[in-house]
């Protein structure tokens, strides 16, 4: 477990404010706190390149439902000779069959749990995270997900279609294989409302996509720049709730992940393998779930989004404050984790 | 760790609609999950009575700031004699002074991280969780708890205090020693203004309050109550977002929790009591929060608001999705969870 943070007694604590969702967060940073004190957790051991009971290995094809999509060289569906490959989650948290229709009983109110649940296994080898992967695959990977965004997008009727990435045990992994998740559904995420409805008032008031006045904004601070590439500002959020809390930023703007360029895609696999790269040599492989936040298939008339991934390594344990009221308390100044991160090393991976 | 919990692939999995906030939840519960499933964790051994160096110990008042509130029989302020104690947390994510100016820098919006963060001491004892303790001693607790919210209520520039607790690793607690905590800040939790809100508009629309509402309806359904007493309905919550989510409604409408009567009081000491210790039988005391739900002082003239308190066991990890879009996978039905409840003991305490 991560060593106990006290936090500073003689520095004073700062409210700050998402300037998408407004949602205020409090940055307390801890006396001295360094990436060293979120290194207590010991290292897994080693996992085989092959493990013959993983469904998601190569060869092991009968294991899992039929895949829906992959990206492969050769070879029938199903069949070994793929990079990256997209099944149904066999426990699926929603299933594709059901009925649309509300019921209500006495005051309360449910619906089928209709929608979809997909694995996009990343590798047909077992043990390689997606920084330790080559750029190529790492491109694979980032196609798998674009088309699948397009394929939810013809017309289904789900109304949200998250993908996302949970990595380490303290990151609600529960298969070592290197995997992504997607989870289409018919309701819109509260969450997403709120950074809807933000973006929107923003571009009201101002005239302008919030995310792009970010990207100017921080790219001129430059104190919590960790990355700046052609297409790409790598940054640690301003209000991050999570210590290292990460957004990469497409400075381009554009609404949907799935327009994306394929100058952009191969940007973006650096991008990503630098970065999840420099969190596991900073913070010595951590837990960490990603999620790219897009704009869903029935909100098309939507302008003033910009979508964007935002990157949290799993490091402290959040209590009741944070879980009863949705005020995050953040140890780590965003600027002190940016510093740490342009410093950090990527770890061989050979 | 937890054991992996499979979804069973043949139970149509449900969405779920919280009443007040609105926000769905997945209910996709486990092939036949029972709640030794849940029970992985090695239990933490048995801890001293008394612990010479925890701050919280009686007779080590010293190693604390001065406390600000305390029942005690008898002694100066600061000394022994105590049954609770109220101190100031001296690591505090909030600090008592700072200016109320909201600073602007570029786009982002930061103010100083004024407001009040407080230790409350439940016991003198060091070893003991709170239903291990009797109910003479949950009800000093109790009167603290409704003490420290009418101390912050008489003018201060906060608008919220929440008081809640964390108990075991998994949920945040740093210190063994029994406590909870209370937060004050100057912002209104987004979290709570969509209950404000979800309430206020329940009113609108049915002319009732939506908690009364439940209550009502939660004792006729019969199917997620766990205790019903004079003056509490406990139930686990129909779109519960945790396995085990449970909420204790005060039978009478009142907005706040400091409005409590002293048999209301009495009744919830019980409560507490009961449902810990069944929480504790149920999941091998479990990691747990726990969070009172009331008005803030600022917002005297809400009337559509009802007290409670929720509570959640810590038995699954958040992973990508939970973070990534607020929509919570829950994998026990609250209805499991409650017969669960009804049949499981309280340990001996003795």
């Amino acid at each position: 477990m991560a060593k106990r943070i006290r936090r500073e007694a003689d520095f004073q604590p700062e409210l700050r404010k998402n300037l998408v969702t407004r949602e205020w967060v409090i940055i307390a940073k801890g006396r001295g706190t360094r990436p060293s004190d979120f290194v207590g957790e010991a290292e897994s051991e080693r996992l085989p390149e092959h493990d013959d009971n993983c469904p998601f290995c190569v060869g092991n094809e009968a294991m899992t439902p039929p895949e829906v999509f992959a990206v492969r060289d050769g070879g029938p569906p199903n069949s070994a000779g793929w990079s990256v490959r997209v099944i149904p989650n066999k426990f699926a948290a929603l299933h594709r069959t059901g009925s649309e229709r509300v019921r209500h009983t006495g005051v309360h109110s449910a619906r089928d749990g209709f929608g979809a649940h997909e694995v996009i296994i990343e590798s047909p080898v077992h043990n390689k995270d997606l920084w330790e992967m080559d750029v190529g695959q790492i491109e694979s990977v980032i196609e798998a997900y674009r088309q699948r965004y397009l394929a939810f997008e013809s017309g289904e009727p789900l109304r949200h279609v998250l993908i996302f990435r949970n990595h380490g045990p303290k990151a609600g992994t529960s298969l070592a294989h290197p995997h992504s998740q997607l989870i289409a559904s018919p309701v819109l995420p509260h969450q997403l409302q709120v950074e809807l409805q933000g973006a929107a008032a923003y571009w009201e008031y101002l005239g302008k996509c919030a995310f792009c006045a970010l990207v100017e904004n921080e790219k001129e601070a430059g104190e919590r720049t960790v990355l700046d590439t052609d297409h790409f500002l790598v940054v640690t959020a301003y209000a991050g709730r999570y210590p290292f809390e990460t957004w990469i930023l497409p400075k381009r703007h554009a609404i949907q992940f799935a327009a994306m360029s394929e100058a952009e895609a191969e940007d973006l696999a650096r991008v990503l393998r630098e970065l999840l790269g420099k969190l596991a040599g900073c913070l010595n492989r951590p837990s960490y779930n990603f999620a790219i936040h897009t704009v869903p298939s029935a909100e098309h008339n939507v302008r003033a989004y910009h979508w964007h991934m935002e990157i949290f390594p799993r490091i402290t344990t959040l209590g009741g404050f944070e879980l009863g009221s949705d005020i995050y308390i953040n140890v780590v100044a965003p600027e002190d984790a940016a510093r740490y991160l342009r410093e950090a090393r990527v770890p061989p991976t050979s």
